[in-house]
């Protein structure tokens, strides 16, 4: 099975891009992992490296999917 | 069922975002219609009133999620 995870900060556009399209994914194929940044700042260095400049955003396959704009990183960073 | 649409024009980033990511959507919940605007500039206006302002972009119930950026619907207009 695959694995992604979708990176967030709880924003308006983050909730938005959660709610209406990671839900579609099909979870038969795909284990997909919730990562609020916000709340887990020990992850933001992991998002960084995977190339997330901003969220929301989808990590699959080593490939980031940058949905919108809610946020920069960096602003999520500065809490 | 919901129905969602999938614009693109055939650039590389529209291609990696079809098929590491439309593909990974729950068929039994979701329809999707994929509209190659290159091909098909007749749906450009339809595309552009729905909010899409670059490709490739997914249309669904209304909200219109952008995922990277391949090219801007003025890029695609000049052909």
């Amino acid at each position: 099975m695959k694995k992604a995870i979708f990176y967030h900060a709880g924003c308006p556009v983050c909730v938005s891009a959660e709610q209406n399209f990671v839900n579609l994914i099909d979870r038969d194929a795909v284990s997909t992992e919730i990562v609020h940044l916000g709340q887990n700042s020990n992850r933001i260095t992991e998002a960084e490296s995977a190339g997330v400049k901003s969220v929301p955003a989808l990590l699959l396959d080593g490939q980031v999917y940058h949905i919108n704009y809610g946020a920069s990183l960096e602003d999520v960073k500065k809490g």
